[in-house]
């Protein structure tokens, strides 16, 4: 990787899609730090109610002469029908990269900050795949929460020919249960308001013994009980479920 | 986290399970270089014949004050019967724990080091199943090399509510192949003699058209092609096979 663009605006910049870790700051790689040192201009999602997650993680990297573009979800899930939701997500993703290419077609290097990791289940990939085909791009993997949820209970996530799955406590009750009784080890994200749907699908793959939640996971607020202690939890959308391995205790 | 153990040898140290990453030094995290900093003991697993991929990684970070404890693998799963090797190995683990409670008892502070991240396939599993027990333990989560492999490839490992699994490339093909199948999306690790079986898993699955090999994820020798152009490829024991998301083109 180079440094910030030392050529004049007749070049474009470069994209960095920039995985800042699971929310504690500390989590930060050293090459994120140095890529958004680097870049002057650092965008990054955030929910319109809502500080973004991945700028407070970074903030610490953060100077006052760095260009920032928050880019602000239009609405949230709940707002509108699905598809509606759909044509508007895609709306806005066509704006944010069309912003994002301002800055490269000006000859500024962007880092496009993303929580967790930028490719497994991170908001940065709509972002690429608008501007990897005409702009070159860089991927800095970042520490997903699913790893930073088995340190948060300090237990194997998988071992040896274990098969580890990640699963979305969106999808449908019996496709859930079917998913956690065919893999050995699992993690089950977007748990939130699902907690009552995930819990029953898990205890109906017979796994619910074994099953912990943890919310929060690296930040000051996090918590972790076991699955079948979470009576009258309000799971934030923070929150997983993980199965943990059977088999690392060789 | 407190710094290095201030008090006595009448208390015992701390162990940290530190996460090293995929292998770029720059995708250590902030949190495992102050950790190893603070730590006066290093301990890490190596195989007999090769430098420690682990040590490789921090040598930047290590001081000559720093104390060194190599953990040598005593043989490769080549050379042995299966369950002798199982013995063995087991013997190794309990040795190796007795190493770093020796140093815990005298009050240091331990940073045990893994590639990855130490709970997702990690070998500090089988130290902290022995050493939690007794010790404080904290475990610090580490970019894995599945995260690499997508950043190498800059494509999405899984999006929205697909489902993910992560694989032995040791599994019987047809167990494989049933795998990949049922999966969205899909990487499957410990690849390296394994690919002609697990290319053969990947075709028999119908996914051989999305499906890519990664080696040497992050590392200098990085390299990534079509899993369909594989043929007479000598894959390393770091290498990968990715079948990316289908559905990140929002």
């Amino acid at each position: 990787m180079s440094g910030p663009s030392m050529t004049g605006p007749s070049t474009t910049g470069r994209c960095f899609g920039v995985g800042v870790g699971p929310g504690d700051p500390e989590l930060l790689t050293l090459k994120a730090a140095r890529v958004i040192d680097a870049c002057p201009v650092v965008a990054y999602l955030r929910a319109s109610r809502r500080e973004s997650n991945a700028r407070r993680v970074v903030q610490d990297v953060l100077r006052a002469d760095h260009v920032e573009i928050p880019l602000v979800y239009p609405v949230t899930t709940e707002a509108v029908p699905a598809d509606e939701y759909e044509t508007l997500l895609v709306d806005f993703y066509d704006e944010s990269a069309k912003r994002v290419a301002e800055r490269l077609d000006g000859g500024d290097d962007v880092a496009v900050l993303c929580e967790g990791d930028p490719l497994l289940f991170g908001s940065y990939m709509y972002l690429h795949h608008r501007l990897a085909p005409e702009y070159s791009t860089e991927v800095v993997p970042g520490v997903s929460s699913v790893l930073a949820g088995g340190a948060a209970l300090a237990m194997p996530l998988a071992a040896r020919n274990e098969t580890f799955i990640v699963l979305s406590g969106v999808l449908p009750r019996e496709e859930l249960a079917r998913q956690v009784r065919d893999a050995d080890c699992a993690v089950i994200m977007k748990v939130g308001r699902n907690l009552p749907a995930v819990r029953a699908a898990v205890t109906e793959a017979g796994k619910l013994d074994r099953a912990q939640y943890v919310e929060w996971a690296s930040m000051p607020a996090e918590r972790r009980m076991p699955l079948a202690a979470t009576d009258g939890i309000r799971a934030p959308y923070f929150s997983m479920v993980v199965i943990p391995s059977a088999a690392a205790q060789r």
